[in-house]
């Protein structure tokens, strides 16, 4: 019975990478650099975007792909700052699926106007496992991690920690008031993905949003070397 | 394709469901009741846990059957307690998935001493959806939610709420440092699961966590009626 379920998932797996393939082709021909982004619930993806959004990337036109398993909550709140957003949920066709997966994202394609698009931002849904076994077709895959949620986390959930580029610690304005050892989470993250990126900021607060925009930014204007 | 798929997701719930009847078959035989621990990533159950198991539960012997996606911190942090504790990783053998199903916790049985346990409670993987489709044997599902996830969570993971009999509203400690509307949280938890109980409580100072233990003691002595 495992094989034979190890089996289905390797095909399952190998069935994305080819649409992943395809819909990284089409961003490539459209000029699109993308982004996808992962968490676990309430990390502050959403808010995070909305504050390096609000304050604008240079020369560089954003769109958000909102992955929800249901409800547009997310895309609404983005929507207010006037650029394309399209909403993707996985409820209605897709099972209730726990991530966004290749084709979902091809689905969702003709929603969004590639050619008045830069940067794609495709925010996952809230989960730190399945996430990180799907690629969409993006160029580079940014974690939020909250302090909040503890610093054994990237021992706990090492795939998805070691399935990206960029790790953004997220509520740093909440440090002194949870039991949380930034120095042994980054110790504990040097284990499972020695060398990644990090930075360090507050989406409420906007301290380190600059450094999360510059990177985006950078990102935009394929001025990043990224293990594509 | 979709139709295979939802095809497919069936004749596996299908299938768990049976394995789990199997489950509560030999616990309901062993005399002993099971609660389904659930939450996000970081949300604070294993805290909680050490909290209600270090204070002790009157006239009921506890057991614990850790569900991880890797590793065993959490259990060794409660082993600590001297209680029966097991666990169990989805990564060797299952896939690494993202969430405990009926085999899973089936094949974990053995490890567990359950003519010395009244109460077992299975801490499952921390995440907001799938855990919620797999029934495990349980009598109860708890649900602990973290003021730091945001008081939108309901609206995003219904089947989460809805799939519980009791949400512990977590970490209350740091209701003045976050964005966290405790009214609104409410109000949209009654739309997603209209009078199921809740409770409001801080594993890391300590409110509200007898409260939690009177709970879990009446379940064990069998003094709730549970929607089984």
């Amino acid at each position: 019975v495992h094989r034979s379920t190890v089996r289905v998932a390797r095909d399952v797996l190998d069935a994305n990478a080819t649409i992943a393939r395809a819909n990284r082709a089409d961003f490539d021909r459209a000029g699109v650099r993308v982004v996808n982004l992962m968490s676990a619930p309430g990390a502050g993806k959403t808010m995070l975007l909305e504050r390096v959004l609000a304050e604008g990337l240079r020369e560089v036109r954003p769109g958000v792909l909102e992955g929800d398993v249901r409800g547009s909550y997310d895309a609404e709140r983005l929507a207010a700052l006037h650029l394309p957003v399209a909403q993707l949920n996985t409820d209605p066709g897709f099972g209730g699926e726990c991530h966004l997966d290749a084709n979902m994202v091809r689905s969702a394609l003709s929603a969004l106007p590639l050619e008045e698009i830069d940067l794609l931002v495709i925010e996952n849904v809230g989960n730190l496992v399945c996430p990180a076994e799907f690629r969409v077709g993006e160029d580079a895959r940014v974690m939020v991690s909250s302090v909040a949620e503890g610093d054994d986390k990237p021992l706990k959930y090492p795939l998805m920690f070691r399935a990206c580029e960029l790790v953004v610690i997220n509520k740093i304005d909440l440090l002194e008031h949870v039991d949380f050892d930034l120095d042994k989470y980054l110790y504990h993250l040097d284990r499972v993905h020695p060398g990644v990126e990090h930075m360090v900021v507050s989406a409420r607060t906007g301290e380190g949003v600059d450094a999360l925009g510059d990177w985006l930014e950078a990102c935009a204007q394929r001025a990043l070397v990224l293990d594509r």
